[in-house]
């Protein structure tokens, strides 16, 4: 047990569902549980995994909520503490209530991620396998979850561990050799190591070679709609998420702030931004608005690059087309309802759409899955890193070339235990098994509160 | 038990959480969740309101995600059936396989307040403790939580209880009279009965008069921000919110949809919206904005007019003042930070404030406080009426009150049996004794579901 406090948190999203949850945990959670609850059975008398029904209720003994509690005991529960779980109604009031009724009896809010945080200091799970916690929780589609839950499982850790035992046996080794500097290494213990080391690098890159595939399937790819004014950037955007969520119409300028949607795209996710007009306008409103847009169209994945072939091209849509030649983009020719005015044979490949009557969305969407199946998918391994892991990772290569060149030079066998011990600590920080509390910090503020 | 199959939803919001929940309710849920956990023990052979943890599974056995999954076996349970429950990882994924797992193992996906519905079908609470579950995750503050809290207790029911109990005595005893034609009704049964009528009468319009105060405290007080283009509504709003959710910008016409906030004054509940400017435009998008924007301010139950100090009264702000002389009003004068060109003294009780610069805020909300006390506070009673259980008082008055018409005209006793039989049948609408499924259908399609 490394905690003397107990935390308490909300676990739900609040909104107006059936259900929500109050998390607790640590020493005095069944106490506090006890001094709130009012049930047939006392929460810290309740046999281990068992659920009680009954209310919480005020310092004078007002009713605050009908919940359902249920306690798991330390050391079985997930952190590793007392744990204590209520159930109470969902919507904006009895969560808050029940929670504020938890701090005044002696717990704390709990910080972001601080159950996963203690359920890794009290060696329920390692630090790769609680990053996936919050992966999971994140997770925007199937695949995402599927990559998360592995590394949850250990599948992540379970391959570093095999890379970090040959790497320590061969460390051995050499610290063995280093104790009898009498004799020069021998030519099968050298073979054999540098073997190691090359095998271990080549595991290595393998997890690294995963990170940019990880990092789409987690986020999604990120997709803005851009062009000039009035061409029909918001009805393409309707048309592709489904719904109307902004108001279009048929003066030009009506769309200011850069709206997004979450699109799920054969379980390819993608973050849509429909963005204001570029270029036309000296309006101060407008300018802030197209500094927004442009910053959009550096930051994304993809660009939907839209023109309106009922107008002859405009300079403006030059200057949006030189501008996103640096990209991956998609030019979208809009309006194919009207009459056609715009020189097409100018545009690469331009797809001919109808946002209004919903014609070619069908191309455009395939030609969208095309993108992202090759930035997202042919993932093979079961395992993707996160940015941290292949920083890690990149450090331990780094330690491992510099070991694989001294061996190969013939330099002394301690420069190479140093760099197997480096290489061995990177990995290990990945796993936590070194870790420093700032990087803790830093991990689990990404957390959401509850987790 | 009334249900023959088995229903499942998912039971909190959809976001990144650390918990999601889904119920399962009905003869197969134990079935159901046999064929979908992997754990120790199988649901079916758990002990009534134990946890068990481990996964569900897919059909071929790969993990959807590790849960806890608590059994709650009937009839002890809420909906009075076989209820199990199982906490996953929040987010927009595990929440949803689950369920989809469910689903796919025979459980049907439940209707919006399904399973409060089995709760007063198989007799576990009555329609009005049913309709406060709605209220309870509804609530927007502590007051109408608390409110709905005691109605889910049969605070509500037991005064009616009450009501009911001395209405049946009399009408046994007419009744028992009737059987005995040659006699007519005794002059001390004829007083009582009186009594009786009167008292009924009495309590059922204290009933009748709570629910005003419990609409506005349950939904809230709407109070619409109004005034032209240009006087500082957006500016208002996002001062009176504290935080700033639309662009505000010194053109007129920025603000084009109404925008809404829920906003907490001293536990009073108050729905703010900020509307477009009124007059003084022929645009086609502007003429939608003020067409919704005059909606807004149709519907309310407090106006804000806004007014800009630093410009003279124009005939569209005079405009304005007039349409909401009909109703609650506080009239705004913006902009004192600028030198004043209007002349305040033809405006009631006009609000100096600077939404700029905060000033007079505090000033402001006293008033919106006094407003809203006026109109919700001092709810003396325990239980707010709402409005089906305000109509079917109604109707039962009507029948107390041809009643006592007919007992005080010496009319037939046979008018009066039926008169009282119709007030018992309208009360027992309330709680649900005498109810057709179309009122029933109705009530629930409120409910969220998973509720």
């Amino acid at each position: 047990m490394v905690s003397e406090d107990t935390i308490a948190a909300l676990a739900t999203t609040p909104g107006e569902s059936a259900v929500g949850v109050i998390r607790l945990s640590g020493p005095q959670a069944l106490a506090i549980a006890d001094e709130v609850f009012r049930g047939h059975t006392k929460p810290s008398r309740a046999r281990d995994r068992s659920v009680l029904h009954g209310e919480v209720v005020s310092e004078d003994g007002t009713s605050l909520d009908e919940v359902l509690l249920a306690v798991m005991r330390r050391p079985r529960s997930f952190t590793g503490e007392d744990v204590v779980e209520i159930s109470c109604h969902g919507g904006m009031v009895a969560p808050r209530l029940i929670l504020r009724r938890l701090i005044e009896c002696g717990a704390r809010l709990a910080e972001p991620g601080e159950f996963t945080r203690r359920a890794f200091l009290n060696g329920k799970i390692d630090l790769a396998q609680a990053e996936a916690v919050c992966d999971i929780v994140r997770a925007a589609n199937e695949k995402a979850h599927r990559l998360a839950l592995r590394q949850l499982k250990g599948g992540l850790s379970l391959r570093l561990a095999r890379i970090e035992r040959v790497l320590f046996e061969r460390l051995i080794e050499v610290e063995a050799e280093i104790d009898f500097p009498e004799e020069e290494i021998d030519e099968a213990n050298r073979h054999a190591l540098m073997e190691s080391l090359d095998a271990a690098g080549k595991q290595l890159r393998v997890l690294l070679g995963t990170e940019e595939k990880g990092r789409y399937l987690k986020n999604g790819l990120e997709v803005a709609i851009v062009g000039r004014a009035n061409v029909g950037k918001s009805s393409l955007f309707n048309s592709l998420i489904g719904r109307e969520r902004v108001i279009v119409s048929p003066l030009p300028g009506t769309t200011r702030d850069t709206v997004d949607a979450r699109f799920n795209l054969n379980g390819f996710c993608l973050n849509l931004h429909d963005t204001a007009g570029l270029g036309g306008s000296d309006d101060l409103i407008e300018a802030e608005a197209v500094r927004r847009s442009l910053a959009c169209l550096d930051s994304c994945d993809v660009a939907l690059v839209v023109i309106d072939v009922s107008e002859p091209l405009s300079e403006a849509d030059r200057d949006i087309l030189r501008e996103v030649t640096k990209k991956p983009h998609l030019v979208v020719a809009n309006k194919i309802d009207l009459p056609a005015r715009a020189d097409l044979g100018l545009l690469k490949q331009p797809i001919k759409v109808s946002a209004l009557r919903g014609d070619g969305l069908e191309v455009l969407l395939e030609h969208l899955k095309e993108m992202a199946r090759e930035k997202i998918g042919g993932l093979e391994m079961d395992v993707a890193v996160s940015e941290r892991h292949a920083q890690c990772i990149r450090q331990a290569l780094e330690a491992l070339e510099r070991a694989s060149q001294a061996l190969e030079g013939g330099l002394s066998l301690e420069l190479i235990a140093a760099d197997l011990r480096l290489a061995l600590d990177y990995i290990g920080e990945i796993t936590g098994k070194k870790v420093t509390s700032e990087v803790l910090d830093e991990i689990f503020a990404r957390f959401c509160i509850g987790k």
